[in-house]
Parts: structure tokens; sequence; C-alpha cells
């Protein structure tokens, strides 16, 4: 089969692009396997340790240029996880490259799928900022997507395409909205959520970091390592598992700032933990704090998705990871 | 102030048009009217029988002709009623013309208010196709956006950019989840729903009529004189009794076709209701019963959103309508 990463530069690209080359391929159908003969990894830059193999197939370019679609998709795709984006933070300085990346760009992939034979299964990523506003307590499967920020709301756009897109039978589409990934490895980026990262990551690394909003405030995470095993079950579960309902909220923890830095600490020490200080950003905080930290995952724990087991764990398996 | 109505030329931009006109202005605060000066219709046809003053403008040609829009808003723009849209069964049929008008042209239309020195006033008229699959047995404000259809999958994306270029301070939108609209004037169009006003107006008229849906279907609908106060209401009210939720189910009336048909019975007589056959149609079925019926819609009471008294009153109200 063949696959594509879009957004293959990326941490997650590269992770789930290891994963796929790792297992070899997809069980699309319970129990049988369909290798992977080429996968292919779409995005403007890639980082200097890439990961090379002979089925993988390297393009540069923007996932929005049609001629560079109409290439990479002139022979049929089978599978596509569509992670390319304009991070939170980054959307909403800039409005017009939101709406041209995590829209127009998500639409012109949609449509390079509706030409394919055979309706490709497209997992695409959506995230907690589909939610804002006044929420309930707890969100569930069924509370209703509120965005309160550009990123938001072009990946509930997004959502909304993948499920017309799938019930039309143009594409075989699957979105999770994913809780925010920590601890991402590598450099900060634009996400409004990035810090949450950095204050386990940097001081890990021996460095300092800033926290731009209270002790208090907590998030609604998952690790990187259960993020890849996410899109994977998404891509493998067959159509009937999904019924007509193509969103999914993923399992994460809910986890406040103070209790990752304790449990930065406990596990790597004061001296380590004392590398964060607090500097409040109102323009971090704002986005941040319109996005719920607590969820309820009923429908996507039936589904066989998992969560961590807590937060020591995750800063435990960011640990391992750096020792490879 | 200078006023645009797109789909200016449908039943409704009309009968807007027509109110707009009668009331000589819009209350945008409260106690304070501002006289319209001059009234743009936009639509691609009109009916012969439109509705001339010398305040009103019409403008011939699609409402996602950019050169159109910059010649249209190239004097400042108050308020927008931005109601041209392909309808539910022809969205269905052609994909990508529902795309192209209910999508592409939507957001043309922002783009043309952002470019405006004060922020308009928009009114984006959505529907119940903005709820499907398996719902709730009474829709409520909080139900989530689950659309079955392209048409509703459209509407619902116009409802989140109405939102976010609201937050972004581009315009100052309001988008109405309208009922269907009972009993439609004139000729049946490609509306899904459009047999709910057909199955009454025609045997008014003397006609014929095909009911598509069984008897016992039900409905959540409104008549063409409340959907017209309620959109003026939506463009009145200030932004603070919208607050951050710029997305509205407005009230109706839950009626099954047998109500309907038993209140024409009542008031035109049994030859009338009798020249009503039923002739069931899957496609339309499929689309109309995926819409839910029941609604509780405690916020748009709060914000003064009125329903009909009754499925009588409404008929009532049509023959009325044709005596003038």
């Amino acid at each position: 089969m063949r696959t594509i990463i879009t957004g293959g530069g990326g941490f997650l690209g590269q992770m789930v692009a290891r994963a796929l080359i790792e297992r070899g391929g997809l069980a699309s159908e319970p129990g049988a396997v369909t290798h992977i003969t080429e996968l292919v990894l779409l995005d403007q830059f890639f980082p200097a340790d890439h990961i090379i193999d002979e089925r993988i197939k390297y393009e540069t370019g923007d996932v929005g240029d049609t001629t560079l679609l109409k290439r990479v998709f002139s022979t049929q795709v089978d599978a596509i996880f569509h992670l390319a984006a304009v991070v939170s933070a980054g959307a909403e300085a800039d409005f017009d490259l939101g709406m041209r990346v995590n829209l127009d760009a998500a639409r012109a992939m949609l449509e390079a799928c509706r030409l394919q034979a055979t309706p490709p299964r497209v997992v695409f990523t959506s995230s907690v900022a589909a939610f804002g506003g006044e929420l309930p307590a707890v969100v569930v499967d069924s509370t209703a997507a509120t965005p309160q920020s550009s990123y938001g709301t072009q990946k509930v756009i997004g959502e909304l395409l993948i499920s017309d897109y799938t019930r039309k039978g143009f594409i075989d589409g699957r979105t999770v909205r994913l809780p925010t990934i920590v601890i991402r490895p590598g450099k900060p980026n634009r996400a409004a959520s990035g810090f949450m990262s950095s204050i386990l990551r940097e001081p890990l690394n021996g460095e300092p970091a800033v926290c731009p909003v209270p002790p208090e405030a907590k998030m609604w995470i998952l690790s990187p390592q259960r993020a890849v095993e996410a899109l994977i079950r998404a891509v493998e579960l067959p159509g009937s598992a999904w019924g007509w309902n193509r969103t999914l909220n993923a399992p994460g923890s809910t986890v406040s700032v103070a209790e990752a830095l304790a449990a930065l600490e406990a596990i790597a020490g004061k001296d380590t933990a004392a590398r964060v200080r607090f500097a409040r950003d109102p323009a971090i905080e704002k986005i941040v704090l319109s996005w719920p930290a607590r969820f309820v995952t009923e429908r996507a724990e039936r589904m066989g998705f998992k969560r961590d087991a807590g937060i020591d764990d995750i800063i435990r398996a960011h640990i391992q990871s750096l020792r490879k």
C-alpha cells in the first residue's frame, strides 16, 4: 500500500513514519496486514536527522500546491495522515496563513483523494482547540464544538469536511481530536500550548524555561508515543467501528502546571525543576485557557484508544526516548 | 445606513427587503433607528414582481464574484443579510456547486466585509440541517452540530466562519438557524423540505401536490413572517446580547405532515386536503428525516425571538398574504 504523511517533516509526522516503517504495514482489516510499499512524506522542511528507508520518499513543497498533489496522487494512495497545519498561535497571529494552510490546503488534499479510484483512508488531526467559550465542567463525546481561536475554527471546519467527504463516499475519513502533545521533542514551536512541553523538556536538558500561565492552569495532555498509537489505530479501525460519526475525542490526562513541575522535581530533582520561572503572557493565556482540560472519552475507550498512566510516565517515557 | 441582501431575489430576500423598506430603518442601538439610505439586493435572478423603491438598488450577478463584491462594498456597508445559498437537495445533487456558493461565496462576502472601515453587522442564515445522525430526543442550545448533508455541512462551516470573523473583530456577525420555512410562497424549489410548503400551498391554490414522506414525519417549522422578524431581530440586537456565541437556534413549532393536513382540512375543507397524495421519495426522505423536529430554544426566547402560535395560524397567515 502507498501511504502519505502531510506534515511529514514535523515531529509527529516523523514519529508516525518511524512507527509505520517498524510495523511494516497496516492492518486495514482485522488480522490482515497490508505491507507498506511506499511512504511519501510531504512537507516544506525536514529535520536533518529525518528517518531514512528505501520505502520512504521525501517530497518538499506546500501541501496546498495542486501541481505537487497531482503528482503525488497520480498513483493510487491507500492511506493518508494529514498532519500539515499552522499551529494555534501562528494561525492567530496570521489569519490568512492559517486559512490558507489549515483550510484551503486540507481541501486541496481532500479533492486529490476524491480523484482516487478507491477512496483512501484519511486520518485528520484535530485538537482540544475545537472547544472553547462557556464549556460544561467536563467535555463529553456529544459536547458541541465551539472554537475560540482561528486554529480551532479551521480544525473544526476540517472535521466537517472529513465527515461530509466520507458520507459522500469520496474518502474513508477519520478525525482524531488530540490532546496537547506533551512532551514534544525538539525545539519550541508556535503552538500556544508549547510551554507545557518546554517546562519539562528544557529543564531535563539543563536549560531554563518560561511558563506563561499560572501553576494552577490545567491541560488535557497525551504523550507523543500514545498520540502516534492513536493515529495508527484511527487508520486501522474498520469503517464500521467509526460508523456515521467520524470525529473522536482521544483520551488524555488532566494535568496542572504545578502537578507537572512536582513530578519533574520528584523524577529529576529540585535543581532541574528550579529551571522554570513564571512570566505570564496574556496572548498565550487567552488561547490556552479557552481550551477544556477535563474530558470523559467513553467512545474512544470503547474503540480501544489509550491514555498515559500519568504525568510521571510521560516524563519517564521522554527521558527514555532521549537515550535511544 | 447602507444594507445588502445577498439572495435578494429569493422569496425571503424580497420579504426582508419589503420589511426593511416599510420600517425605514434599523434600530442598531435600543431606541435609536438608523434610516436606510440604500438597500442593495444582490442575486442572479429577480422575480418579475420584485419590490420597487428609490432606496433599492438591484445588482445582478454571482455572490462569489469578487469584482461585483468589490464594487458593491466600495462604499461603507453597515448591515448584510447573507441569504444566498444553494438549497439542500441542490447541494446534495451537485457537491461542487454547493461548495462554491455555500462556502466559497460566503468567504468572499466575509472578506469584502473585513475590508470595511467599520465592521458591518452580518446576519447569516443557517438551518436545522446543522443537525443529524444519532440525535438526542430534543435538540437544545448546546447540542453539537452534526450535519448529515452537504448543505448542512456548508452551513455549519459558515457559522464557524461568522463566529471567528466576529471574534477577530472583522465583522459583527450573527447566525440564525432557521426552522424549515412553511408556507414558502411561490414555486417549488430544490429544498428537500419544500414539500411541507407544497402540500399546503398547492391545494389552497386549487392544485395537486405530492408528499414524499409518510404522514407521521415531523418537521420543525416557522412561517415566513416570523422568519423575517427573526432576521431583523438578529441584526438589531446589540452585540452584547449575543455575547461570544454567535449561533442561535430560532424558535419554531413541531408539526407532522398529518397535523398539517388535518389543519388544512379544518380551514379549507376536505376537498382541498384531498389534493395531496403520498408518493415516497427515498432521496428526500433521507435528507429530511435526518433533521431534528423537536427543539427547546431557551436562549432565543430569552433574546426575544418568537414562534408561531401553531400550524392553523401559519395556514391562515398564508391565506391572508395571498389577499394582499
